[in-house]
Order: structure tokens, then sequence, then C-alpha cells
């Protein structure tokens, strides 16, 4: 196979584009979706201030990288989650690719700023780990780019991120979701603006180009994500892909060009009944966010104090 | 376990509705969910004629004794599809049912009457033959429905059929096809009004209804559907359905809840556009519709005519 466009030798082949790329007409690729992404969905403008949140994967790393190569001068959070040695092995993936090249790297580490790490968090709120850790990252990412001054906060959500989440949406037919799955969401009272560059490449595009340009990565996945329900979508998307290529990309984004505005609405509407939180200020339908619901359970004394003891302390 | 209803063994287990049920209140939830689904949709009203699509499968030849079982005086419509044993065997106990219980079948035969069968349909137009058999029967079904009187076309569509279809049409955001699909079509000019009564009721419990009631119907799937998206869109949805028992459901009846009619203008300005065919005056966008493009093609002469051969023909 050869390159589709210098002719040379291809490295790799992109199924869904019917195509062979060497291994620099392929990098250029990736940051040509890159900055599709960003153009198709005017994500990001002049004099933006960039906060990349990074996991020491190869997306956000990957998505790092391509931003900078674009020009863009993107900085970078790393939020410690306190998931064992998964976390301790990712922060220095994510720091060691910081300190290679002298790019700003804002740390946050869950326990220290918040009291809490993402398993005790999980076990205290009776919440499966994924759903108290995206909650969490979602609140503290949020949070670390309006208190920084960053006008907009990119992810590293590939296609095949994307499509796993809008095929649970669809599963469930969940309009208020729908209406907020894009690849911008726009900055409002309390939110920064959210970008997805990344979605027009898949899982494997992205390892490719950390491969490639010499990119180092956590490869291990998050220990408590094994057997999620997410995991489970990807693996029916990969299944139908396998079969028809282009599935994926067109089922996001079909949804992006013909779904999407139909539920934008139901979005709207949750997004007006708004109000900040009592606690921290962040816009909750409630009285307290769900993320300092879950702090506050999770921060407090895990083992309650019995009154037999407190007796028994006192006779001693 | 025991039933649900009447506290005696189950016979069966129905994951979700997290409920078993013993022989006799078994069939009649399958009723209960036909009454039902016709009830929801206002599928059928007094004194509409209902002609039910039966294959000899489960599924139709199901429906028809439950539509009976609720009252409807529901004639049957066997179309002989042509497709070797197989169509041959699927007559027989379409035949066989109707005889036993002496209710009018209707029967056309896709070679006597057009000229073509499916396997050689498929060949001509080069079509997968699926593609080339559900236009065939939607066409001669809603035919054979007006030409003969009848309100209403009842087809064995199940949920699992229906949550496939739908999965497939979300993954390529078909908005045409998302607006079209509901339990109800209502007529309109060139077509009748055609119902799904079987929506709630899954491919396992249209097995068990027939095996319950004695329903000798032909087991063996269709040997040109193999392979084919349709079963593979149905492998995925039963892999997250075997995790997460419902999740079909919830999909298709979240759709028609929330999702449907969001889609409904596309169908109908589709609908706008139509005009008789010129050639058998169905309803078609062109000016000839698919079926008869597809039975021009397919009754034709299927190795054209070499002028050679004519001339040594001449000459012999």
């Amino acid at each position: 196979m050869k390159c589709r466009r210098c002719r040379a030798p291809a490295v790799i082949d992109v199924r869904r584009h019917n195509a062979g790329f060497c291994a620099e007409c392929f990098t250029r690729h990736c940051r040509e979706q890159v900055r599709r992404a960003i153009e198709d969905h005017d994500m990001i403008h002049e004099g933006d201030r960039v906060l990349v949140a990074v996991s020491g994967g190869k997306d956000s790393l990957g998505l790092w990288q391509l931003l900078r190569e674009l020009g863009y001068e993107a900085d970078g959070l790393y939020v410690g989650l306190g998931i064992g040695s998964y976390s301790d092995r990712s922060g220095e993936f994510a720091r060691a690719f910081a300190e290679q090249h002298a790019w700003p790297l804002l740390e946050i580490d869950l326990e220290e700023t918040y009291g809490f790490d993402i398993p005790g968090g999980a076990r205290a709120a009776k919440r499966v780990p994924c759903s108290a850790c995206g909650l969490s990252k979602r609140h503290v990412f949020n949070d670390a780019a309006i208190s920084n001054g960053y006008d907009i906060l990119a992810t590293g959500h590939n296609l095949d991120d994307e499509a796993a989440v809008l095929l649970g949406n669809v599963l469930r037919w969940d309009a208020g979701y729908l209406g907020r799955q894009h690849p911008v969401l726009p900055a409002a009272p309390g939110f920064v603006r959210k970008v997805k560059p990344l979605v027009r490449l898949g899982e494997r595009e992205l390892a490719a180009y950390c491969v490639l340009t010499g990119i180092d990565y956590i490869v291990e996945e998050c220990p408590m994500a094994v057997g999620n329900r997410h995991l489970g979508y990807k693996d029916m998307l990969n299944q139908v892909e396998e079969r028809s290529p282009g599935t994926k990309a067109a089922f996001l984004f079909g949804f992006i060009e013909r779904g999407h505005e139909r539920f934008a609405g139901d979005a709207a509407e949750e997004r007006e009944d708004l109000r900040p939180c009592s606690e921290c200020g962040a816009p909750t339908p409630g009285e307290v966010c769900a993320f300092c619901k879950l702090r506050s359970r999770a921060a407090a004394p895990r083992i309650p104090v019995r009154v037999e003891d407190v007796h028994a302390e006192v006779e001693a």
C-alpha cells in the first residue's frame, strides 16, 4: 500500500478513508483533521486562552501537541484522581511530556484540594466509579479553566469516544444529553467554552500519531473503567465498523448535521433552569450541585463514631 | 420461579419485565401487550377490515392468532417469493394454519403475478436480496390490501425487529426513514394504513407464544438473509440487552415518545413529493416506482440476445 499523498510506502491505512499514509503525511493528516474540526465548528477564536485537560494518555497528549503544532499556545491541566498507581503513573507521563516541551502544566490533586479521591468518592456516594469520575472531572476542569482565566477547555474525546457516548444517549433517547452532545459547548454563565478538536480522528489514529511522533503515553486503561457500559458501546460500534468502515463517522457526523439541532431546545431549556450552587457557585438545577453533594459525602468521616466508643474512651 | 399473576410454577421468564409466567398467564400477557399496542397507537378502528401479512413464521402466524383472539376478523395474505424450498415450506405452514382455523388466506405468487422471483430480481437489479425482497413485499402487500378493499395491513414486526431497524436508521441518521418508523403509518393516497401490533413483544416471546398455543411454524430463517446487516444490528442489541435487560424496549419506546416526532416533518415532506408511478400508479418520488424498475429489469430476458446469435439462427 502506498501513501495517498506522496506515493511513498504507507505505514498506516485508515479504512474509513480508504487511504494509506506514510509517517510524514499521516501526521499532516492528523493536523489537518484537527484544523478542520476547529474550523468547521468555530472552536477557537483569535486571542482565546486554551487549557487542555491531559491525563497522560494518547488522546490528550496527542491533542496538546497537535494544538501546539497548529500554533495555539495551549497550556495543560492535569487532575490527580487518586486511582492508586494508575494515577501516579499517568501523572508522571503528563509531567514528563510537559517538561520535555517546556509547556506550562497546571496540576490539581483531587484529594488535596477537595478532600476525596475517586475510589473513595464512588464508594461513599454509591456511584459507579466512572460516574463519580466524570462528574468530578467536569466540575474540576471547568472550575480550573474559569479561575485561571482560560477562555476554552479542550478535551481529548476522539471519534470513538464520541460515537460511543452518542450510542448511549440514543439508546435512552435522552433529549437533554443529545442536545448537549456537540464538538463545541458554548460558554454560558459559570461555564467555560468546551471543545473537542479530536472528533475527526479515531482511537487508532491517535495511537499511531503518538507512536510516529515519539509521544510517550500511558498505554494501560484506567483499572476502574474495565467492563463499563461505555466500553461495551465501543465494542458494539467496533463490530459494525469492522464490517462497514465509516459507520462510526457517519453516525457521529450524521447526528451533528441532521440530529443535534432537533434536541438543542431540550438542552437550552435545562440550561435556563440552572442557578448557582449554594456551596461552590457552579451552575446547577438544584440547591447544591452534584459535585458538592459527592464531596460532602466522600470527604466526611467514613466510619460514623459510635456513642458506646465515646463512652468507653471517657471511662478509660 | 413463580407466575407473576397466579403464583403457579412459571414456564417462561421475561427478563425485561422481571417477571415469570405460567402458560396460561403468558398467553394472556401476549394478548394484553397486543391489545395495549393497538390501543396506545390507535391502530384499528371499529369496522376496519384487517389483512395480516403471513410468512409461515412465528411472528406473523402468532400475530394472526392474537388478532383473532382479540376479536378482529383479520384475513391472511401470503406472498410466494420464490426463494427455493424455503418459500415452498413457508407457504405450506401458512396454508396449513389458515386451513386448520378456516380463516381466509389470500395468496399471491410473485413469479406468476409479476414475472420474477426474489433471487432473480436481486441478481438482475444488482440489489442485495433483502433489499429487493423488502421493496417487493412493501409494494405487493400494499397493492393486495388496497385492491381487495382492506383498510389495514398488519405485519408481524416485533420489538427486536423494530429496534434493529431503528438502530440502522439512527446509525445513518436517515431523517426520512426515522420519520416513517412508527407502529402506525397512517393511510395516504395510494397507501393503506400499516400497523405493527407486535412492537411490545420480543422474538423470544413470540416463539414461546407459538409453542405454548400449538402453532406450527417454519423455524428456519430465510437462507438469503443469513449474515445481513439487520441481523448484525440484532446481535448488537442482544449483547447490550443481555447485560441490561430492557435496553431494547427503552430504545424503541424512547424513540416513539421522545424522538419520532422530531423527524416526522422530514417524512411528511417526502410524502408530499410523491406522485403516481407511470406504470402501476403506486405513489413514488420518481417517474417510475422502485418496484416497477426492479420488475422491468428482473422480468426482462436475463441474457441479452446477441446480434451474432440472431444471425446464426437466421442462417441455420
